[in-house]
């Protein structure tokens, strides 16, 4: 009997694979020249460290993580997100005390969430996300967000969506929050139980609700943008010009929030307005995060980053129609006729390998008109030909399939004549 | 409090992580020429796939998995190693039913034992490993050996061994293990308890026993080789030849065995020479597994490959003294002075960075003299300088820090400049 792959996870196969291969390789160009280091965390982390760097209260934390017991009696889980465990990483090696700061870095991976498998949400997905630790300059945030829009234009995205908003530092957050219990407490007992829990505990999260988005008092909540104080609002405006400056489009949404207690100042979410693209439009999420590092155990360091999951932006470019310029043909393949031109190949094969051409041969006996079918399904751009007379005068036909025309080619010159073509 | 990193885990960090992006952007260069593809399988799968896949009675199925119920109740496991996995998907996808066969694929990613922690040794590791199935030719197997060879002699080690062994088919298999029992049992007593049971079940194993090593009867122990029928014997000629024919130096140890029932014919390992190298030389290990396939719920499937660690390969890369090639300075970094012509900068820096130029700047309000030590730090190869003077210019001054010499250059014209250098 056959065994199942585990429900909501998926196998990435050849055909598929070769565009995350090719939108990877782009998120580390781009972080290259960003100048964005990558930095590797382990599959799992202690479980502690989602529920203090996730938030206890999450949907994450409580009903969607992979915990664990390992053998030696250790809660661990399965990293639901990328942030902590970078974060993690910058205390534990303590990056903080490098002379290069702020500390830029990215990572590229699966993360683990046992959630409802549904259309484009698996229980294992890849999120590309980077974190910049150490700096409280706008310009740092500017620079986050014309990374994350980079990348998706450089891959051909256009119907793109920047949202900003700004949450304020402390004060102004504490100003906000007043003025939104005294917003819903009055009719709260019209709001769900998770609502009523959210009054006092975090009013902010009230806004995200999806069973009361539509209630009344959700449209004339107090926005956060009027209680911002100098310092805040002074440090949004500087992010929106250098927005400006770097020519990306943006609107403002006072109603973006994000529910932890460490998000702070720039929020924004990228979505996609591709027609047909669903009802889950949001391809990337971010924002500056000025306490999570102490909260983690580090020393008291602002950051800010985005999360984005591949999953979701293969769906967008789906969406658009846009085909990703991937090759998976091959460069040449060795046709050969007889046994001694059989084994000949082998090494004819290897040559042009170890010189970098993508080159297949036949593995099963095939005869040679098969062979050459082969050839045509792999989309060979050469053929190459060896049979028993060719093998006697030591020399290969070589047959380039675009132009149509054939040469006779010394074996010991193969490579180079095809290099030099 | 600091939250630790899960023991017997490791971050990879800035510093390491670019040898880990060569090494495997190497893989994936080597693997496209030899046209292998990648298959991505997830980190976990039923826990069943394993036992059945790996063996019940393995040291890894038994002591090292990381094993844990979902909220499903599924019974899942961190995947322990790469064959599996990718069997399983082949499986699940039908792959064998493609008009192109063999079946030739490439998996490269974290696999997790429950292990020791110990100098190379972690309980989450990276895998790099191919699996050819669908092809009985003596040419892919020396194809997956050539291949595995080729990946390490790109990365410049030269201190490699390749030990080569046949274990058979099933008869010749037969009539060697009866071999072994006559020749064990009489003196089964003298052997640690492991042994005692693996008489019966699979008497191949003895050799590989760690405790009994120096037993007499271990160096009189009949060889597969002496048992070998007639089409196995030519298939590992063939298999020889060919590897003769590559220039390929190896090594035949007829003590060469893998313990699992469903491998055969050629079984191979690549060890490490290089002095200094520790008691764990293996780096790599491999075989032809014709029996596994079906095992697993697929057709009869013969299939061959391999398996490496990358943490044991950069271990034998430091034995070797041999240094990656990898690049981590900066092409450029833009220092300003005064508040707007650090607002500028901005724009400049984000200019340069989509013309590709990896470029930095400061993000915590420096002074000029510390920017340039920044610059330095990065190893910029420009130091790219707007003062107040120049802002009002429209231009630049651009410093070239290996020849030593300074132009002034028009802001709009930087990245032509550059790009012309």
């Amino acid at each position: 009997m056959s065994i199942q792959i585990p429900r909501g996870t998926q196998d990435i196969l050849p055909g598929t694979v070769e565009y995350w291969q090719y939108i990877e390789q782009k998120a580390r160009e781009i972080c290259r020249a960003f100048n964005y280091k990558e930095v590797r965390t382990p599959m799992f982390e202690h479980t502690e460290l989602f529920q203090r760097g996730v938030g206890e209260t999450t949907d994450i934390v409580q009903k969607e993580m992979y915990t664990f017991t390992d053998r030696g009696d250790r809660s661990l889980t399965l990293r639901p997100e990328g942030t902590a465990g970078v974060v993690r990483s910058f205390v534990t090696h303590k990056m903080f005390g490098s002379p290069n700061q702020p500390t830029k870095l990215y990572y590229i991976g699966p993360m683990f969430r046992y959630e409802r498998p549904q259309a484009g949400r698996f229980r294992q997905f890849v999120q590309f996300g980077v974190e910049a630790l150490g700096s409280n300059d706008p310009s740092i945030d500017a620079e986050v967000l014309a990374l994350a829009m980079q990348f998706y234009q450089s891959l051909g995205l256009k119907s793109l969506r920047l949202v900003v908003n700004s949450l304020g530092d402390a004060e102004s957050r504490q100003a906000h929050r007043q003025a939104l219990i005294d917003h819903f407490k009055p009719r709260i007992g019209e709001f769900c139980s998770d609502c009523q829990n959210r009054l006092e505990k975090n009013p902010l999260r009230i806004l995200d609700c999806k069973k009361d988005r539509d209630h009344e008092l959700m449209k004339t909540a107090p926005a956060i943008t009027d209680y911002l104080n100098d310092y805040s609002r002074e440090y949004f405006e500087k992010v929106q010009q250098y927005l400006t400056d770097l020519n990306i489009e943006f609107v403002v949404d006072p109603n973006l929030v994000r529910g932890l207690d460490y998000y702070n100042h720039t929020a924004f979410e990228i979505m996609s307005e591709a027609e047909g693209f669903g009802a889950i439009t949001t391809l990337c999420g971010g924002g500056r995060y000025n306490g999570l590092v102490q909260d983690l155990g580090g020393p008291e360091t602002p950051g800010i980053g985005f999360g984005l999951s591949i999953e979701r932006l293969l769906s967008a470019l789906e969406a658009e129609g846009v085909e990703l310029p991937v090759d998976t043909g091959v460069d040449c393949y060795v046709v050969s006729l007889g046994d001694a031109a059989k084994d000949k190949v082998v090494s004819i094969v290897n040559d042009l390998r170890q010189a970098g051409f993508v080159t297949e041969k036949d593995y099963l006996d095939k005869k040679m008109k098969a062979q050459f079918k082969a050839a045509d399904r792999l989309e060979a751009k050469y053929v190459v030909v060896l049979g028993e007379d060719e093998l006697e005068k030591g020399v290969v036909n070589v047959k380039d399939m675009q132009k149509g025309d054939q040469n006779e080619v010394a074996i010991t010159e193969l490579v180079h004549y095809l290099t030099n073509l």
